[in-house]
């Protein structure tokens, strides 16, 4: 079964915003077993729209368009969709009806242009929209089905996960059923993600895999797909703990879990607490751990140490080891998790130092040297030198992340 | 002068990458003044390449093409494009070379694929690849000039700045001259923007304005074209300066510069530093400023205080200004500032304490109430109160974009 997305919007043609919409609509597309064969954007234009999707239609069995069911002049995508199917267009009474009831609450008044994106082809079948007010909508068009919805993301997505992913489903070949799962993978290259589950759904009937890399992790992508619901369930769960063994402690988690999600879970079930103590990242790391929600159960606080003198001052680092082996280096990033640790009494606390460029590289410690220092209860303590490449940013980010990979590791060990 | 984009590749039919080439280049050439018509996205299937650059020129006059040119089967482009104009296909001798010195210095070893990516259609024009192996090609499509480049961001950028963004400029219609700019503003809604900015274009020859969002930044790009280059200079510089009288601080710097680095050099040209004591933000504002490149000379560190007992034990807040005011209060606030001041020694300090959710918010202090306060030298010292809109993430940026921006009026007052 072949689709097609079609975006519309002027502003997508002037690149004044990513189309994350049909990013989003191809990949869970995928995952449903339906290829996407073309992705189409074009301006607010009538006889484009009408164009678009046309086209569209003689290619595809499925046709899923996003964007222009607004209020305003320039919101053309009802009418064009109509035209292309010779009909006319109509008010939708029960997005009507909404509508009216949220202006009301609301205060606002209706002016004549709020009706227009209630209206739908005639004889169009409604896919409700839960999370505002243009109504999706789908019908025939040529041999193909079309289902429109608005290009708000977020709306867009609720009517995906209402109902218009599951019309997809009834309307996809076959009789097939689809379990899946996404591993998060974060330590390890695409290419040797990829290595290491060489032939791992190849004795796996209706399995698939695919990657996303998404800086800097990887997902993995686990589909079965069978006509019998268990069955693809119990393929899949099979082939997810196959999976996570030949990844190892890298796939550290799945679905929409981060790592520091992760890591302050595994925290808070232990009933403990971290501190960080940040150089080159300059609160980085605190901030991607903080940015779970209920963090301040298991984040305890931060130092951020930029310069020597604060290494010093703040962290107790000693002047000697700055002198004797640098900032950047295994000694002082121990020093400043240690310290860390017991001034802010964390059971734990993980420190970063290093050059993140685009200056103050060397010979001996070229951009990109990052030392990462976890020091725990019960004198523990682990220590990881890296050579990270990329630009500032992913010097930065990365050296986050293994600051986090590693302290996880030692906290779960 | 219609122009369109086709960008190619399974990965972004199977939603794996979100399409950031397209965007980018319709930015580039709305601002060159030429209108995108349609974008299109297809696989990596030969027929649909060529459907998909023959039905492109058959509509546009400039046909920009991205993805498809490295070295592995699936990378058909360059045949596709070839067979489309009915023309073969021959190593392009230079970038051969480029690929064969490349290889040697880095110990590869060439393969018979490793030619794949340096052909071009025969009777192409060469646009050099200054980032990468595979070189941009241009060749005449019907009666559209076609401009092909490696999907790879960074490659095709580089060979846009490099050569192809002239060369559309040559191919533009008209003789007209283009001055642009980009102005950054940050602390006012798109709405507001337009409405500051209303009517700034209507008298001046050849200016447009338009809006892009980038959360939570507005950029404000201003153009203006004109024969004669000085002219449209000119103008540009008036209704540059018009525009950042209209907008106020709000509009604090141009281009890619961003509030960090402005903030940065505004600290450094009176050679101040500035030190963090952060909260609900966990770290973030540290983690923005000193993202830019040689913040070390003026950014002297901070501490994330997380915790009440940590913004008593590290910031010597007092334990009576919790009782009485909360964590979440001008007094509290004020304390850590002055105090994460005086513990690091810096010129100036900001401070940010709030609620970002989803939990801990309350009638008096629901989530998205936020404190910021400045303390400098000679007593000075500035406190906002926010109540922000949207969830965790949003508040978070926005509680530290504002105390940057309120860092920046401060230090330049």
């Amino acid at each position: 079964m072949l689709a097609e997305i079609v975006t519309i919007g002027d502003e997508l043609c002037r690149g004044e915003i990513v189309d994350t919409n049909a990013t989003f609509l191809a990949s869970e597309l995928w995952a449903l077993g339906v290829t996407v064969g073309w992705m189409t954007s074009c301006r607010d234009l009538r006889e484009d729209v009408v164009r678009a999707v046309k086209d569209a239609a003689a290619r595809a069995s499925v046709v899923l368009v996003s964007g222009g069911l607004g209020p305003t002049e320039d919101d053309l995508t009802v009418d064009a969709i109509a035209e292309a199917a010779g009909v006319g267009v109509a008010i939708e009474s029960d997005a009507r009806g909404r509508m009216e009831a949220r202006f009301l609450r609301a205060g606002f008044t209706m002016t004549p242009n709020s009706l227009r994106q209630v209206r739908i082809p005639d004889g169009a079948r409604v896919h409700a929209n839960s999370a505002g007010i243009a109504p999706g909508f789908e019908l025939a068009l040529g041999g193909a089905t079309l289902l429109a919805m608005p290009g708000v993301p977020r709306e867009l997505r609720a009517i995906w996960a209402d109902s218009a992913a599951a019309r997809v489903r009834e309307l996809r070949r076959g009789t097939d059923e689809i379990a899946r799962v996404t591993l998060r993978v974060f330590g390890k290259g695409e290419s040797h993600i990829d290595h290491l589950l060489a032939g791992l759904v190849a004795d796996v009937p209706g399995a698939t895999i695919h990657f996303q890399v998404v800086f800097p992790e990887t997902l993995v992508k686990l589909v079965v797909r069978d006509p019998d619901r268990t069955v693809a369930e119990e393929r899949l769960v099979r082939l997810a703990a196959e999976a996570r063994t030949r990844l190892g402690p890298s796939a550290y988690g799945a679905g929409d879990d981060s790592l520091a999600a992760v890591l302050g879970r595994a925290l808070a079930s232990r009933g403990a607490t971290v501190a960080v103590a940040e150089s080159c990242t300059g609160g980085l790391a605190g901030a991607l751990l903080t940015d779970v929600p209920g963090a301040s159960t298991w984040f305890a606080g931060g130092v951020i140490a930029y310069a020597n003198e604060r290494k010093v001052a703040d962290l107790g680092v000693l002047p000697a080891t700055l002198v004797e082996h640098g900032a950047v280096s295994h000694a002082c990033v121990l020093e400043m998790a240690a310290s860390v640790r017991a001034r802010i009494g964390a059971t734990w606390a993980v420190a970063i130092t290093g050059i993140a460029g685009p200056g103050g590289g060397s010979e001996a410690k070229p951009v990109g040297t990052v030392h990462v220092a976890v020091v725990g209860p019960e004198g523990r303590a682990a220590h990881k030198q890296y050579l990270f490449p990329g630009v500032r940013e992913q010097v930065r980010r990365l050296a986050a992340y293994w600051a986090m990979a590693l302290l996880l590791r030692e906290v779960t060990a």
